[in-house]
């Protein structure tokens, strides 16, 4: 076994603190990874305070991890040691349905083991995030990551950048789309990025004035205030696309009337609670709304691949491990732009 | 002005009873058709009682029109007296908007003239619907009736036909998808045959086992009780899509879980509350949910000619004028199989 420190919830009221605890001895597909940064992911939190539902403690968070390779299994063929690597939100899948072998992992249809509070394929073995020293991943659940951009800002790619990149290759948002990024935080500073990178016309729709300076910056270019009652009124039956960020509860109609004749809706943040859902809205103009979950290996790597070229990171703040409970209570106020980044050497 | 007998609501609570009214004069492309057949939609109880809000008194609901050619407009090419036509939920729109001159008049993002109960293009002469002893139409947004189907039969295909044809059609649906009908009732009954025809394995999901047997007869596969939660476990992750057509409050969650990775469920019924929506639901397999308002003229047209080829047709008990008041109470109990069809010549 492989002895690593880490910082972990003891339970859904606790703050995180230090963690001792043991890694699996690599198996002959395994890569031990040394890790370097560590995102920090609101899901963290959902997770950490079991808002959800289904937390496993003591709970290690943390699923935007890089770091170097350390050590490899025997038959490990894609990696080697000195290697940069990534582990993104999933560390195995079942490999054998449809979607994991459409490399859609992410929906697949037996059991998905999350890097954290979730079970290994043995239904048995509890998972460990990425605040910690080091993680054991088999090769085919590691993403190689480019030496050419900041080491630091591309963890968030692995969570925040995925999740947005995804639903905008699949439904093929691009040139002469409207696509409206609805929230701009972690994961809305990155749609903002990868639409207008795509080509798209991206406008931020938001609840805080004090973003709009930043939307421009990040590559939007119009800024909604969603209070503005004249403002929404204007911007009605405009887009093709909405990104919904959001992972509060919040009103999806007044959204949805944004809408053009046959738009769609793509949500990636995950309310706690059930949204309230006027039909008519949908109906009077064939429109949808979607649910899209972070990215398959293959399509992950296509993006950390496409950040590479075209020079694309999250915006970070890194922190030291020790901070941890106050970034949280940081980002519980929307206090971060865009991202905590842990810097494990601190760890 | 041309006289015409009817029977309205006078008001929200008001049974229907005899009206007397005046339709315009025809214009350079109106056609004047006797009604023969006016079928009875779900809607139009939800209309003559404002259930929805904006109905326009008195209202004389029906949007399911089959009737005869008597006189034609001096520009009309389209129609010729004595020919079969058809009018449904639409008679006129922008002609202008991108949706229109797609052919999407149902979308219309100007102004739809619903008709009954809405207003004319000038916003302000009312519509008055398919009750009636006659109608005045523009020929642009009149339908040709095959005279090979029976004509009682065809009236729902106005309303209840294409609101079912066009999102199979729009969704692709056929050959190698599993599609299940929610609800079997005017709307449900139609999305069966269409879905069959089209090739799908069609599954009926009723809260009612006494549907089971119509199921099949009108051509689904499978039969699956809503509130047997042992059926509806077995069913998860088991459609390509869900054709919605209940127009109550009920759980869409439960519905969307029987969805398969990337499946959609759309919405034909327009419950009068909002729904409860669970986004995680939608989120860990890509699910979709979409709206669909009946379809546009040449669609309806293109539907209205393929039924006719494949001697398809809605199953009607045909009533008198007089027992309009009665057959809604039997419609709200689900106690018809599966259209009321009011014989104009009673009135």
């Amino acid at each position: 076994m492989i002895n690593v420190r880490g910082y972990a919830a003891a339970n859904a009221k606790a703050l995180l603190g230090p963690f001792k605890f043991e890694r699996r001895e690599l198996r002959a597909h395994d890569v031990l990874i040394d890790i370097i940064y560590s995102g920090v992911c609101h899901s963290d939190i959902h997770m950490a305070r079991d808002e959800w539902g289904g937390s496993i403690y003591p709970l290690v968070p943390g699923h935007e991890i890089v770091g170097r390779v350390s050590r490899v299994g025997s038959d490990v063929k894609a990696f080697k040691v000195g290697d940069l690597a990534g582990v993104g939100v999933l560390v195995d899948s079942c490999r054998q349905c449809t979607s994991c072998k459409q490399g859609n992992e992410q929906y697949c249809e037996v059991h998905l083991v999350p890097t954290y509070s979730g079970l290994e394929m043995d239904m048995k073995t509890v998972t460990y995030g990425g605040y910690s020293t080091q993680i054991v991943t088999d090769e085919n659940y590691v993403l190689h990551i480019s030496d050419k951009l900041s080491l630091a800002g591309v963890a968030p790619l692995l969570c925040a950048g995925i999740t947005t990149y995804s639903p905008l290759r699949h439904w093929k948002v691009g040139k002469g789309h409207k696509v409206g990024v609805v929230g701009l935080g972690g994961l809305g500073h990155m749609a903002v990025k990868f639409a207008a990178s795509f080509g798209a016309e991206v406008t931020v729709l938001s609840t805080s004035d004090s973003k709009q300076n930043d939307a421009k910056k990040l590559g939007a270019h119009h800024f909604v205030n969603t209070k503005d009652d004249a403002a929404m009124k204007k911007a009605r039956n405009s887009f093709d696309f909405l990104l919904n960020t959001v992972s509060a509860p919040h009103n999806i109609n007044a959204l949805i009337s944004l809408l053009k004749v046959n738009g769609t809706m793509i949500m990636v943040g995950i309310s706690p609670e059930d949204l309230s859902l006027s039909v008519s809205g949908l109906i009077s103009k064939r429109k949808t709304i979607a649910g899209s979950m972070i990215g398959g290996l293959r399509e992950t790597q296509e993006m950390l691949d496409y950040c590479a070229d075209k020079n694309i990171v999250s915006d970070v703040e890194v922190i030291a491990m020790k901070d941890i409970n106050e970034a949280y209570e940081r980002m519980i106020k929307g206090d971060v732009r865009y991202r905590f980044v842990i810097d494990i050497a601190t760890l």
